[in-house]
């Protein structure tokens, strides 16, 4: 049963505006318009917000918060809006909260080796400022250009660096929330131990704004390691590609990263960035790994191992990954563009020793239903998580969205099985909401239900996410 | 206000026969006195159960949580025993659960590495079994060889690996749990990334079993690595000592521990264990570092590094710590009794750069007090967590109570003032839940209080503990 919400009134706008300042609540069409929808491409999953309000602080959010309690209309945070899950759109109506003005870079500490920020920063500004003074901020979100710190802590973003240093989540001391009631409240602590109370900044974080919006972070930082190289394994055989993981993980080499392409995507990525003479462009599986270590020796006894364990792996060629094979990798997402305008990319998670099995049912189950091009996989094969990409070319939007749904319910149901998950980055959102409702044992979902509703009653931070509350 | 509990009555008891048969119950007092106090030496805080309940599995407890909650009685789980903060004592009477028949190891995987546990397999028996197939469990509290894995969870154990490993918390891929109202659920997944759904996971380890039983863990193994070596290095000057490990971390070491000894260790633990000629005996202050390493090489490197920076900070002298040296480590708590039959260990915990600071403030809070013995410290350093040691000697039980009170209020004080907490390891459970409530902003405390009454609303587990509900 869906909760009903009051429309944004007059007297509600009233008081915001005595809240934020009269220029920081729209509500003109054209306005509104630009915050329906965040990286979703279908306009029948838009929604306008009826109102979009800019507040300039953790006190003016919780303001509005109490406001929204007092009249009951629902808000959603919008951090950059990179969203892939439908997280920053207002799927019930209400307000639209966005967090830009919170933008400050409050503090940077090398010498205990952290970060103080509000939420609203860009992840890329944290990294810029970390990497000039010689450290690390090991969040590194593919959309680190233009998503907030903010939204990376409320879906427990992933990225290309959590094979050696872990997800958002990893990276974070302590955060500052305001509270679905409005209170503002600071959980965890810049420590590296602590048993004291209940570890509520690790509950909040990867729960999507539905049980706090995040105003301010405590960010660790990492000595940054001065030496990296990277390597491509060229194989002619997934599963061989994929054999070579345990291996190096078991070998202690931790690596910073370990990506995979297949084959589709290698020809797509080539063509897209214009490299002729790829490397083993007919029929090469790419396994892209980055080693980085804090001396030269370490990093030439690092290489050579992982040439042996490649080798031994049954790699046809391995090779120094230079910038090109980068590019290609980065640009996974957009070689599609050249041969489907709407396509779909999904991101399921597994146990990094069931990702062959999983890799190989997925193809075969993709195989079984008509979709124009053959589903790609690109895969963060060192963490388990899968980018399964659909191709729409000139379907009709019925069967488009018949197979696409088929095909996710065989997908997820045969990842379930092998202990996997429904996201391993992007998060639940809107959009695997009925998804996550299905394949989530009744008696987890009851307890997240209840968190949610001890902490949210009148459930006002962004419903219609993750679950149905 | 303190909810009201029905005694344990014989209906209730023939209902739990039922379910984990007639040698299960244990009612007779002489048993029952045996579960009346864990590690807690003052006879006050004693508590009999009104009986003792050895369940077989996670079905038993769930059907005996749910009698609990049908009688109102009362339930507290005791793991190993070990606790320092009176988390195994039933409080508020009740029943008293033994995990000791959930003792088996289910599955151990190298290739995937994970193993898979009960809640009452001793913590040492998954480090050897992991150690015998070439693997690490990263997971070891100073009292592993008699606590249980499942009591880890419950209070997140620290412990002297937490440097390079993190804590328990962070050895831990999932649960399953017994909840308050007697449901069995499994949280957290065997997956290295995941953004689908809150993370309970993290929530209920430690929570001092106020948030469900732990019944079954899933934990990471780790790669062990082959090279390993240990030194002493001697300071004249607490804050000498103190000032090389920022240094360390900075320089991308990555010691597995850091030790800190005063010298009223050094001089106690070198004549508890006999060890004549323990170097520096009469005014040296230890820091032991322990590095562990894939290649001999990387050793070598990393052992001339930590040289220099210790003897760039200072250090009289820098050796090779051997067995001995370990062994005062390690007896630094037994040799207190030499001195005081009764003693305190409290378990502050504060940000790594506030240690220096701290150490000098307590020392300074200390000499006002009239306490027999000048304060004690030892510290793992690494983590920012302090051992301050008090001794009673002859004192009367009136003045040591009201010394180590005002003393604790002073340093908790000040901790808190540094962005420290409580506790660091050793939890919060009834002994220190006046000061949890005394520090712990209102808002944080309520946030706490809310999930606990959504998960527990007859306030069955453990009540009395962390904090008031």
């Amino acid at each position: 049963m869906m909760k009903e919400y009051n429309s944004v009134s007059e007297p509600f706008l009233a008081d915001v505006r005595a809240v934020v300042g009269d220029a920081n609540v729209f509500t003109e069409p054209e306005k509104l318009e630009q915050y329906k929808t965040d990286e979703e491409y279908d306009p029948r999953r838009f929604r306008v917000p009826e109102a979009v309000v800019r507040p300039a602080n953790a006190e003016e959010i919780a303001a509005v918060v109490k406001l929204c309690n007092k009249y009951n209309v629902p808000l959603t945070v919008r951090s950059g809006g990179t969203s892939l899950a439908d997280g920053a759109i207002a799927v019930c109506g209400g307000i639209v909260l966005l967090m830009e003005r919170l933008n400050k870079i409050i503090e940077m500490n090398t010498e205990a080796m952290y970060v103080v920020a509000e939420a609203g920063v860009r992840t890329v500004d944290i990294q810029k400022m970390a990497n000039e003074a010689g450290y690390l901020y090991a969040g590194d979100p593919c959309s680190a250009e233009s998503c907030l710190i903010g939204g990376n802590l409320a879906t427990n973003a992933g990225g290309s660096k959590a094979v050696r240093y872990g997800v958002t989540r990893n990276q974070v001391y302590s955060l500052e929330m305001v509270t679905p009631t409005g209170e503002i409240v600071e959980v965890g602590s810049r420590l590296k131990k602590c048993s004291t109370g209940y570890c509520m900044e690790q509950l909040v974080m990867g729960s999507e704004g539905t049980l706090g919006i995040i105003t301010k972070v405590t960010l660790k930082l990492q000595p940054m390691p001065p030496y990296r190289f990277d390597l491509l394994a060229v194989f002619d055989d997934p599963f061989k590609a994929l054999d070579v993981v345990p291996k190096i993980m078991q070998a202690g080499l931790n690596p910073t990263s370990m990506e995979y392409m297949d084959n589709s995507y290698v020809r797509a990525c080539a063509d897209y960035i214009e490299f002729k003479g790829a490397p083993h462009y007919e029929d090469g599986i790419y396994v892209i790994i980055t080693v980085e270590t804090f001396s030269e020796d370490e990093l030439d006894m690092k290489m050579e191992q992982l040439d042996e364990l490649c080798e031994a792996a049954g790699a046809v060629e391995v090779l120094e990954a230079d910038d090109r094979i980068w590019a290609m990798r980065r640009n996974c997402q957009e070689s599609i563009s050249l041969v489907s305008k709407v396509s779909l990319t999904d991101d399921v998670v597994v146990p990094v020793d069931r990702i062959a099995p999983t890799i190989k049912e997925i193809m075969h189950i993709g195989s079984k239903y008509p979709f124009p091009i053959p589903v790609k996989i690109n895969a963060h094969i060192g963490d388990g998580n899968l980018h399964i990409v659909l191709c729409k070319c000139d379907l009709d939007d019925a069967t488009w969205e018949k197979i696409v749904h088929d095909f996710h319910e065989e997908v997820y149901a045969y990842a379930y099985a092998q202990g996997g998950r429904l996201a391993g980055e992007h998060g639940i959102g809107a959009k695997k909401l009925a998804y996550m409702e299905e394949f989530t044992p009744a008696g987890e979902l009851e307890l997240m239900r209840r968190i949610k509703l001890a902490w949210d009653p009148n459930l006002i931070l962004n419903p219609g996410k993750v679950f149905n509350a």
